[in-house]
């Protein structure tokens, strides 16, 4: 059974994915959305983003069956206690925040009985955010997790559907362990190439434009993560606060013993070091989540 | 003025792209090519590359103009030692090496009179290795930082035009600054990719196929850096220990500024560092080292 109407809440680049992705899958949903500032809804309605573009909340999911809230984390609880009031009896609402447990506890209290939340995440974005970043083919064969946490099976079943016509995996998981997942496959990195690239910007003996020219392999990498949304991303830290330092701890001891390698030129340490990595490699482009197509940093637009 | 005979010393991906990309160019050198392993020099014969596999060191570089030394930072020493008694008085050594103060203290001593060195460091690469690994369209738009460290004008000259030839952008620099630039933009970024993938690998608490799976945007990234050849890192790190040593210092007392961060809740701080980053990814683009395109794991083959 899939959702008569669907009701996104943030116009940004997950929820306007998710509207194309949508409407290549041929869903007959009627979508009606709702961003804050007038600007992205200028856009929203300038590029079709939406059947309707609403100019406030209430009217953007009141005849909903699924409201999906696509808004920084540290967001999603006050906006949630504002439409609350507004979202009928038997409708679903979930999320595509990088957090699960912060969420929940923002938005958990607002949802009245009879509605049922889903908390869910899709394992997909780009460095690109707002409106006009989205596209159809974001969510193909990326996992989406759910963290249902005592949610009715047949809202989850149902959710996990339509994920599916978007083109993604679904897996469901713990809350907790969600948010741990996370921070080592992509907070701590995050944060890293942050760090890494404000170094190169500080760093007085060395140019910016020396850094920009000579970025070679390696570093560019990191500037296109750490490009990523500032505001996302700082909410992403300041809700999965407790596993990411604890990601980071162990990232700082492990980046110790490899320090302590090369100062005491243990070559062998290091080789042992390298090659045990390149397994893992292997096996994420077993798993279809990249390609073994070398990057040299010109792909094809 | 192009060389007539050009020898590559080791088969790998960078001499193999830049025999590929001679052809391209339409020069009319003789190439001779020598690796150290049989298996080696039977792929090259198998797939064409160079004109001449030599089966011993002293064929290869006999009547060459040019020899160009494509080995792991830590053999070229070595390798040059063998076979400086073989070069033809007037001809220019170059090489390729990612590390260039540590290849002038291991090369230079075995330069005869009359012989020009003139180190090189193509900033080109991919997570690839061996004869297979090399395509024409590597060097293209990429710079290649020559260190002369004072060697014959017209000798650097003649290198110059030849890497243009190939694709290439040529700049001169003084060896020690390209170790600390480098150690900014490739060796540091390479270790903490490194060290972030085998933290992963370590932790019990969330499974390798964990990993695998959910390694969405951020840590694929970092994996593959990490599938670089373990040989040739490690020889960079052993190689360029003090400014990789630096820069690691640098990263980590920043890493601890930001940590302090998340751990106090200053959501300022991260936004503004998280903004200031932003800055650097423009400018790379900017320059052309890289795409805006969005990058989401599944480029074109
Ligand atoms: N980008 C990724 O790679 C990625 C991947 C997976 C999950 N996520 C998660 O998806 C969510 C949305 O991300 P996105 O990339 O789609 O973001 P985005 O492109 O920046 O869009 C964010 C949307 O949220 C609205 N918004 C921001 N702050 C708000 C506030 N305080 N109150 C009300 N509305 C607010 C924005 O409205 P205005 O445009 O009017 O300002 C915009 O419509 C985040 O929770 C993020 O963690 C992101
Ligand atoms: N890959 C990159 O991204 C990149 C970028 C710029 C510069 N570089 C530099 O380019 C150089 C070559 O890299 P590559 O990627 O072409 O490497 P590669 O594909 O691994 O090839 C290395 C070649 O060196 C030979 N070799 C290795 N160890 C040797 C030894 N001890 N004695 C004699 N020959 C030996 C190998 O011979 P066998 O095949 O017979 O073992 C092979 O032919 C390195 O100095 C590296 O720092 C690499």
């Amino acid at each position: 059974m899939s959702y008569d109407r669907v009701a996104f809440v943030g116009l940004g680049l997950i929820a306007s994915s998710m509207f194309w992705a949508m409407r290549r899958a041929g869903m007959g949903a009627h979508v009606t959305g709702y961003a804050r500032s007038e600007q992205t809804r200028a856009t929203a309605r300038e590029i079709g983003l939406c059947d309707t573009v609403c100019d406030d909340l209430a009217s953007a999911v009141r005849a909903a069956d699924l409201v999906v809230l696509c808004l920084p984390v540290g967001a999603m609880g006050e906006v949630m206690a504002e439409l609350a009031p507004h979202i009928k009896p038997g409708a679903t609402v979930t999320d595509v925040g990088s957090v699960k447990r912060a969420v929940i506890e923002a938005v958990a209290p607002h949802i009245a009985p009879g509605v049922h939340f889903v908390p869910g995440h899709p394992l997909a974005g780009t460095e690109h955010s707002g409106p006009r970043a989205g596209f159809a083919e974001l969510f193909d064969n990326r996992w989406c997790l759910l963290t249902p946490n005592g949610a009715d099976t047949a809202a989850v079943a149902q959710l996990s559907d339509y994920w599916q016509a978007l083109g993604a995996k679904v897996e469901e998981m713990d809350p907790d362990h969600h948010d741990l997942v996370l921070a080592v496959t992509s907070h701590a990195p995050h944060l890293i190439a942050y760090t890494m690239v404000g170094v190169a910007d500080d760093l007085h003996r060395v140019t910016n434009s020396e850094v920009i020219n000579f970025s070679a392999t390696g570093f560019r990498d990191f500037t296109r993560i750490a490009a990523s949304d500032p505001t996302m991303w700082r909410d992403v830290f300041l809700t999965n606060k407790d596993a990411t330092l604890e990601i980071l701890g162990r990232f700082t001891e492990e980046l110790f013993a490899l320090q302590r390698a090369i100062r005491t030129g243990d070559g062998e340490m290091l080789h042992d070091y390298f090659t045990r990595t390149r397994a893992i490699r292997r096996g994420i482009i077993d798993a279809g989540q990249d390609t073994d197509a070398p990057d040299f940093g010109r792909k094809k637009r």
